[in-house]
């Protein structure tokens, strides 16, 4: 959260509180009353508002004359900067685009505890200013580092205090890994990812806006659209496998027959990948990059595609600073994300796809099969299209039968606007049963569940993407647990009133002409399917 | 190897090509016959010689007017940079340097083979421009891809045959990494250290320069002074610690028990360390270097202390190619790296620190317990020198009892000019019965042995210096084996002759004022003591 006190108060034009879940009105039933009663509650007072101001009247922030690039006149929070991508036998050998460059790392901080054994999770109630429904689920602290030191003069971030080195020594922590962001639109951007469990003895305050979830139920709520957000994901996903399990002999490597490729050969592989296709990218002036037009209003590709960097001025309530303004970056298409799944000898794996992308660290990370916003491809023809984009697009436009989740899930509200993300899940076996070719590739490949949770405790290996699809993995297994409905409190009339003007705002937005993949969806499919039977699905087609 | 045809002879001013171990007169006896015939041949046809010229004068090589970095004109091999450090809260807040940028990833392949379920290497003899001594042992393979890809117009590189992806589905990779080299010296470098075992049915052709030996003589050729070289110590860190053993079980974790803090522990370490120091690098131009003075033949800091950028023109033979200039870095000291070590419930542990280093690509790694050149710190107090450096001080100029292992060895010479740093392992349990106080601090922990191979299937763990530390351990248990003196050829009469030479080269290059710390050692001294007892000494002190 960048933050600048701002003065003019301006009505949103942009107005970013509509109610949460309404995106997904086929599955607003699944909201568990723990969460109802906070939520709506909270509707009263928390919101944002954000109104977009022409880029070079953006309070605070300028055009540095030295590096060309657009940064706060504090010299804090983040810039956005100009690249210059050159990758050498690449589809796209060489382009130019802005970047966020935010060299602050900050703390996704996930608290948890145990009722009866159950693990529950605080979450917190946030409304960031470039969410399209306003309130969405957050991790316990979600901070960057001038947040929580305070450095823009707003209140100190709860609970950050779980989360100190000596909180660390007293309770136990279940997972501390620095994890990049989206590598498209951020240059070397990293959060560390911590989950704390306190001991049942230490009480923990509730403060308002905050809510005790069992961790089951967060789960499930990835199949509503728009709901937990990214950050929250990301640190989901960095949990390890089973949280009863404290000893170190989980968290290593599995013997070679549980996975299709030995964890030696995976990280051969990713080394190969990164060798081959390192890029060279450079900085540039935002002013100097090709194909890209400076407008009053926005810096926009000239082909309308990829994303746009705007300015808005938010005003808040129910945070720490209630007015500011900043750049931020509106994707011009709802994105794709999608897994293929299967079992091989009965263990679940996923075909990842090792991803190169600008601002990574360390060059490719894995990344989910398909990852892209198939507008953008819509005149490339079929060989420059992504691998798999048309095999997914086909199931999603088809009987759906492989289709095993699907929802559209937000990426984080502080930088990018309205950015979306349908998440999708397909059983590779019955796509393969249909006619669809399945096999890995020179940058795709069969890679066991266990084996990316055991990468995830390290840096630079699951982007994000991954990760967020990762938790809609474990979402499919929290649902086909067979108490899993009974786990999750009943929604009441008040919800089901929810689900009702949900439908209303959809509608609305829908004449509004804003996009809205979820209501394109039948309506009468499941957003979850029982995750993959054991038996039902083979390898399809094997390795290349 | 950058190279650039220069037609200018020019007299060796610095003569790089002194008998191999010339500088361990005490331990030329450890030579084994299989390589003292080879090395003795090769010096017959093989030499460098390196004269040094004024920086302005390098031919091929130039100060961009954009950048203000010293690169060469084809934009190829790499560039000397200046780079501006702010540490805010260390010791040193801040400050300039010039900095080696090399894009393009190297690789170091080691071959290997078995014969009679014995490990076999296969070494090269190479004289690099920078070596104090001509030829030292190289991997089967060291080249930047401009190298292997032929970019100076040498010829093909032998033996990367074996190390393409096909080879590496053929044959069995032992491991297949990219480390970090010198973060004070190279911005963001990484290798890939790769090792290859191939089939005993394939035959492989032995190339002139080349030379196969068992493992376990090449590990023992540690305590010779400037013998194997920096890029084969690299890779013979990453190798599995069983190389018999090719079940993924044994490249896991192991349990908890058997390590003082859990790996989880561990990992969230590193990331405290890196949150807390993670410095803003901003490239500058080398013009614009505080406290550094560019004069005709270098560029050095105004104090003298750090390192020199110097220029130089190399003759070689026995070379893809014969003639070249090339900027490099010629420290101003030998360096220091220790490790103490000690066994905790009989499991085998160092102390390392978890250091941050300007060309990390990931703020910090993991070093030995002691990195430093202790001249660099002589007129500093107490206080502002690095923890534990006057504890190994006064171990090695006192009764020595302490010391497992000393020996000085060679950084890379194909980028710095004499660069040699003394490797010292001590038992921290006797330092510790001496009165010397160890205990963990915020950045250094105790880490088992096993624990830091299993980081080095990672990139960004552990450092250049604490692997090469890792090889000298490795080497300590060579040479405790039982049969250690038994597999080793006895030295003969040649060697014996070699080794009276070596003394009068150490004297004559004494008498020219070249530093020599391997000659300021007591003779009587052993470099290399049996390895730790298992029940000789205790935890010392324990963690803090």
């Amino acid at each position: 959260m960048s933050a600048e006190a701002d003065r003019s108060p301006g009505d949103g034009l942009l107005t970013t509180d509509a109610p949460v879940g309404a995106t997904g009105p086929a599955r607003a039933g699944l909201l568990p009353r723990a969460l109802a009663g906070p939520l709506d509650e909270a509707r009263g007072w928390m919101h944002t508002h954000a109104e977009q101001v022409p880029l070079d009247g953006l309070d605070g922030w300028a055009v540095d004359a030295r590096t060309g690039c657009l940064r706060h006149r504090s010299g804090r929070f983040f810039a956005v900067e100009g690249l210059r991508v050159r990758r050498p036998g690449h589809p796209v050998p060489a382009w130019d685009q802005p970047i966020i460059n935010q060299p602050e790392t900050g703390i996704l901080g996930l608290l948890l505890r145990r009722v009866d054994g159950e693990p529950q999770v605080l979450v917190q109630l946030k409304a960031e200013p470039g969410n399209c429904n306003g309130i969405q689920l957050s991790p316990t602290v979600q901070a960057t580092r001038s947040n929580y030191q305070g450095v823009h003069g707003g209140s100190r971030v709860p609970y950050v205090e779980y989360f100190t080195a000596e909180a660390r020594e007293q309770h136990h922590v279940l997972c501390d890994v620095r994890q990049s962001e989206q590598g498209a639109w951020f240059l070397r951007k990293r959060n560390r990812n911590i989950a704390v469990e306190v001991d049942p003895s230490v009480p923990v305050p509730v403060h308002d806006g905050f809510v005790w979830l069992p961790l089951r139920e967060l789960l499930s709520l990835l199949a509503v659209d728009d709901l937990v957000n990214m950050d929250t994901r990301s640190v989901l996903a960095c949990l390890p496998r089973e949280l009863g399990h404290t000893g170190e002999a989980s968290e290593g490597d599995l013997p070679p027959a549980t996975s299709l490729h030995s964890t030696r050969s995976l990280l051969s592989w990713i080394v190969d990948v990164r060798e081959s296709t390192e890029p060279q990218v450079e900085r540039v002036a935002l002013a100097e990059l090709d194909g890209w037009r400076q407008g009053a209003w926005d810096l926009a590709h000239e082909s309308g595609r990829f994303f746009r960097v705007i300015g808005v001025r938010v005003r808040a309530a129910g945070r720490e600073v209630s007015q500011w303004s900043q750049p931020m970056i509106a994707p011009a298409h709802t994105g794709l994300v999608a897994f293929l799944v299967t079992r091989i000898d009965d263990v679940p794996h996923v075909l990842l796809h090792c991803r190169t992308e600008p601002g990574f660290v360390d060059t490719a990370e894995l990344a989910p099969t398909v990852q892209c916003a198939p507008e953008t491809y819509e005149v490339l023809p079929a060989e420059l299209r992504p691998r798999y984009l048309d095999l997914v697009l086909d199931a999603l436009s088809g009987d759906r039968s492989p289709v095993r989740f699907d929802a559209v899930l937000s990426e984080e509200g502080g930088r990018f606007h309205h950015a979306r993300t349908r998440h999708v899940v397909l059983d590779a076996g019955q796509l393969a049963e249909g006619g669809g070719e399945v096999s890995e590739g020179p940058e795709h490949r069969w890679v066991s569940v266990h084996q990316i949770s055991a990468l995830l405790r390290h840096s630079h290996y699951v982007n994000m993407q991954a990760r967020s699809l990762l938790v809609c993995l474990r979402a499919m297994d929290a649902m086909s647990a067979v108490d899993a409905m009974d786990a999750m409190s009943a929604v009441d009339a008040m919800d089901a009133v929810d689900a009702v003007d949900a439908v209303d705002a959809v509608a609305v937005r829908e004449a509004d002409g804003t996009r809205d993949d979820a209501a394109a969806r039948p309506s009468a499919a499941p957003a979850l399917a029982p995750a993959l039977a054991p038996a039902a699905t083979g390898a399809p087609g094997g390795p290349a």
